[in-house]
């Protein structure tokens, strides 16, 4: 246990020599070791971090940050961008996940000596995955639970929704669990509100289920919005178990790693992580954490499933942060404990032929609102589409191509990518 | 109760007119509305947020952040700075904060419509005060329990730490008690680590800390660093409340709302809340969460100090940043309940006249390190150096002259202020 580190990798951007950029993240990590009476060398090298490597990048003319001080005399300052890893003994702050954040993410990100910092990812030893719980039931869970094999699950959320009472909900979702989908997820702003008590909501929610299930021979996976101080969401994850429910929703961000923590070794149902707020960490590409590091720590604590934007979303994301993200998400972690990416907003059928090419996986959550009840023939069309457009993707079949036996396919095509065409990336 | 209303107002960066901004925004709280059967203009008039104000600011021409997508034919692009006010129905989401933050900050970030957003300030309707803990000691408790009445309370930081085991660290404490300090706090990397148990610590500083007592009258508060998963931060809060410890310790961003909400609502002690990671919401100054939201959120769910940085900081954050920071934490909240702002970083008596000046107020708490430890006569010389410089900026005599009949503070200005002019702000 002496030799395993924690590894972090951070993007700088600095007005002075990286490696001493550097050097100021490494003392800023765990304290001045300077100077103090009792203090040896030897204990120096032992929890001092280690700077493993220093990669110089581009120069720029205008720092990212504002509050970095270049070194006196500097002029032109020109800004340097490189990458940084620093590793650290496990031993200083053992397994403990929100100490290590302290340490790995900590008051970097105020340094003077830097105009941006963003951690880019972060490798932990094996101890931690014997101290945290990680997904329990991940991609393989998820499929299993909602009996879908060999193509994404396709899914949609309930909207509008606030406003919406329980019995507004439950027929909306037997609408829509009628319509074949495998998924169906509460709104971020929809968890226990005065207009939708949550048990309410479950009770007539899960009526729906049954009821489509019995007409459809197919039961569909309602994500429940959990949201909440923890007691409430323990409490709403046992109402959602007892009704025989399939998954539960948090919004990350909104809960912390701490109660998300908490929730997860008392949970007996998937956990849909949505990550609502992320931008605050990531719209900035030199602060913040990067998606890469930040998915792996959600599924340290154990979430199975969690939101990844999709191609030509409606957000500020690129494609290729969204092919990375869902990578990320499917990269083994301690041997496995994938997540399922939550593909969404603005998909529909148009996107996967490009999403399978770039990704090879399908082992994606799709969600899709308007691509499926924005059907020219409804809802059920839309589903239909969506999955015949995969199918022509796993086949390399073109899409248009395909479309020409499949008539959903073709319909949603006519209506879709001319939507698409004149709202831009928003189709 | 269906007249309150949860206030927000952000800062923004668009490229579009500043209203289309704002309507964007509020189209993304609360999810789309438009062309849904079975919904009426009343019902969105109930539940969707209220553009309260647009406020133009100065026009720049380049975007701050990635990701916007400025108007067709738009050339050359200007990007117009605006505050945007907000107001969302309490009923949307109750008294949910978790589910408040979804809504308030939820998927704004990654607008295209935006180069930059800022929540800046967030007013919150009384049912929230009834719903949330608050402050249990806040300014006055902490005070109280202290015994330090009339004058900022002078701490510091046990440093070096990773690696001091629990003796060595109850020897620096008994020493640092002995020279007079108000608190003294662990540093935010050592909680549990395998090198300082944190049952042995405790117990260790413990009796350091009585030892102390005994001699000099005084009983030191110290802060122990409790972050971690949920189960053991209840159980070290139990141990420090059994050994008699006077404040637990917890990093903020690293727990999460959640975590610390569930630990307020057991806690007997004060809460002293550590912002490090805070840069990563903070640095780009049109992105993330201002120190005037943020605060208050941490002041709900219950914590009774804060960190705010100090003047003249070792950090990236300016003087006028700081100021405001102290003003907020002691701006009442539901009628009071002021968090105790913690003054950190390069801090010595040197900031004493423009931080009362500034701020008018001795409700802090004033960290030191180097500051204390270090003046030329030994730490309890520089305790009184820092008091003797507070003295004298509220009686509103200049330093220099009340140096002159209080030999601690003329040494103390003979080594810092040098030292001070030698590397800069970072003395």
């Amino acid at each position: 246990m002496a030799d395993e580190r924690i590894v972090a990798t951070y993007l700088i951007e600095t007005p002075h020599p990286p490696m001493a950029a550097a050097e100021a993240m490494a003392r800023q990590t765990t304290g001045t070791f300077t100077s103090v009476p009792g203090e040896t060398v030897e204990l120096q090298r032992r929890f001092q971090p280690r700077i493993e490597r220093v990669t110089e990048r581009e120069q720029v003319d205008r720092p990212t940050l504002p509050g970095s001080r270049p070194p006196a005399g500097a002029s032109p300052v020109r800004y340097v961008r490189a990458e940084v890893v620093l590793s650290f003994p496990l031993d200083n702050v053992g397994t403990n996940l929100p100490v290590m954040l302290s340490m790995v993410r900590g008051n970097l990100f105020e340094l003077p000596e830097v105009s941006g910092l963003r951690l880019a990812d972060l490798e932990l030893p094996e101890a931690f995955a014997r101290a945290y719980p990680l997904p329990q039931f991940g991609v393989s869970g998820t499929r299993r639970l909602a009996g879908v094999q060999g193509r994404p699950l396709v899914g949609t959320i309930i909207k509008p929704n606030i406003g919406l009472s329980p019995a507004q909900t439950a027929e909306l979702v037997e609408q829509l669990a009628g319509a074949g989908v495998d998924f169906i997820k509460d709104d971020e702003v929809q968890a226990n509100g005065p207009h939708s008590p949550f048990d309410r909501r479950v009770a007539a929610v899960m009526r729906a289920v049954d009821a489509a299930a019995q007409r459809t021979g197919k039961r569909v996976m309602v994500a429940f919005n959990i949201t909440d101080e923890l007691d409430e969401m323990l409490r709403h994850h046992d109402t959602v178990l007892a009704a025989g429910g399939g998954c539960v929703m948090v919004s990350l961000n909104s809960v912390g790693f701490v109660g998300l923590s908490a929730l997860r070794r008392r949970c007996k149902l998937p956990i849909h992580g949505h990550r609502n707020g992320w931008g605050m960490l990531n719209r900035c590409e030199l602060l913040g954490v990067e998606f890469t590091a930040y998915q792996k720590l959600w599924r340290l604590v154990g979430i199975d499933q969690i939101h990844v934007n999709g191609l030509r979303n409606k957000f500020s994301e690129s494609d290729e942060s969204v092919v990375k993200s869902i990578k990320a998400c499917l990269t083994p972690l301690f041997g496995g404990n994938q997540a399922m990416p939550v593909v969404g907003s603005g998909q529909w059928a148009g996107q996967a032929d490009e999403t399978y090419r770039r990704t090879g996986t399908t082992d994606l959550l799709v969600l899709a609102g308007g691509g499926i009840v924005g059907h020219p023939a409804g809802p059920a069309a839309g589903v239909r589409a969506l999955q015949q457009a995969w199918q022509a993707a796993v086949e390399g079949v073109a899409m248009e191509d395909y479309a020409r036996t499949h008539q959903e396919l073709r319909q949603a095509i006519e209506k879709f990518s001319r939507a698409s065409h004149m709202q831009g990336r928003s189709g």
